[in-house]
């Protein structure tokens, strides 16, 4: 079933004109019928159309159920924008299906691209939301300091930096990243790589340095790369379980 | 590096037109430097420009060497086409810098297009090899009828069916993918998931359901979720070794 999101639909009982339009022009929904709305923090709510105005739809609510997301860990993907922008925004759709918590822009030394609006991205993960069926939405922050982001981790999650000096050890994404609860971070660098000084200093803050393997991936192929495979492990986990 | 392809490059000893400019325009490369051209089939050339004509750029090949692919077992992906070519495209680009043997498109019962021009994806894929530096090209066939390609498959290869019906036994992706060399073949439905024939007769010929976990996905997340997910699991067991 399609969802509709509207962040303060307990509130304001209406949907936004963007969702309005697309529920009665596209959809051709009418008064009377019954639409899914997510509120992005893991509420959904039954409403029955009130009002199919295409562009402000009132609704009454009937009903609402928790559906939290699947997984048990906080997943903050932390990562340097690309320079191309479509690539940050088809990484934000792609991490929104699969699931995370948080997505951080990063600016870093080598980052090619040190300013990127935030609304853009998050459109996109809004849409991705609604169409992988997820109640949740990722927060979205940044750019932020590669120095202020490492400083406000958690030292109890699971760091990880995921970096390319070949003659550093290093050691592959799923051997560290096994714990099905255990809160985790993966920072993922820009094309020219973090510098020295960066990993240095994220080694330092108790960062895990990782492997994403032997192919040399773009950006946003890296990170989409460890959220895969994140939860593809949890999923097998959970199953032995 | 920047690498250069042309799939005779041993014979022609000459880049196509398209490398070419890309090599004297945008590059600026000029007679008597050094470029790396590969074949697609796992090798190597090392050349010296001998003509720097933007558009046909001739070469003396002074080395060569085996570069095969870094994975052990060969990984074909066959997945029904999107609608939106894009999206395929997309998918081409990210399965061959994660690495893929062969990519097949498949005309399933719920296809929305079935029908796709596999030379725009080729280069898409050439583009993504050479910038992932690797020397293989992954094979790209279709759109083949799913039950030709059922029955086409190699019974000793690892055989997997992602599909969505939520009521029949499926396992996870990495609890059936675990095999360093055995070959794996794994399918991916369109939008509309494979039909209730299909997945009967896969089941019948020897494939294995599995799922993808919790999140629906759009196909080409699916598909790229699938391959990360198998070689994130193949590094961590490589590290065991």
């Amino acid at each position: 079933m399609i969802r509709f999101y509207s962040e303060n639909i307990a509130d304001v009982k209406a949907l936004s004109s963007e969702d309005s339009a697309h529920c009665v022009r596209v959809l051709r929904k009418q008064c009377g019928q019954t639409i899914d709305v997510v509120d992005g923090k893991g509420n959904v709510y039954t409403c029955i159309i009130t009002d199919a105005n295409p562009r402000n739809v009132k609704v009454e609510i009937t009903g609402s159920r928790k559906e939290p997301v699947h997984w048990n860990k906080k997943i903050t993907l932390a990562v340097a924008p690309t320079k191309n922008a479509d690539r940050m925004e088809w990484l934000a759709e792609k991490a929104t299906e699969m699931g995370i918590d948080n997505l951080v822009l990063l600016r870093t030394e080598h980052s090619e691209r040190k300013q990127m609006k935030t609304d853009r991205l998050r459109r996109v993960m809004i849409s991705a939301m609604k169409q992988s069926l997820k109640a949740v939405l990722p927060t979205i922050e940044g750019p932020k300091d590669f120095t202020a982001f490492i400083d406000e981790t958690d030292p109890k999650s699971n760091l990880l930096i995921a970096h390319c000096e070949k003659d550093k050890p290093r050691m592959p994404l799923l051997s560290r990243a096994d714990s099905l609860d255990q809160d985790i971070v993966i920072m993922i660098g820009p094309e020219g790589d973090f510098s020295e000084t960066e990993i240095k200093k994220a080694l330092e803050s108790g960062f895990k340095p990782i492997t994403l393997g032997q192919s040399r991936l773009r950006t946003e192929t890296a990170a989409m790369f460890a959220i895969a495979a994140i939860h593809a492990s949890d999923d097998a986990q959970m199953m032995q379980k």
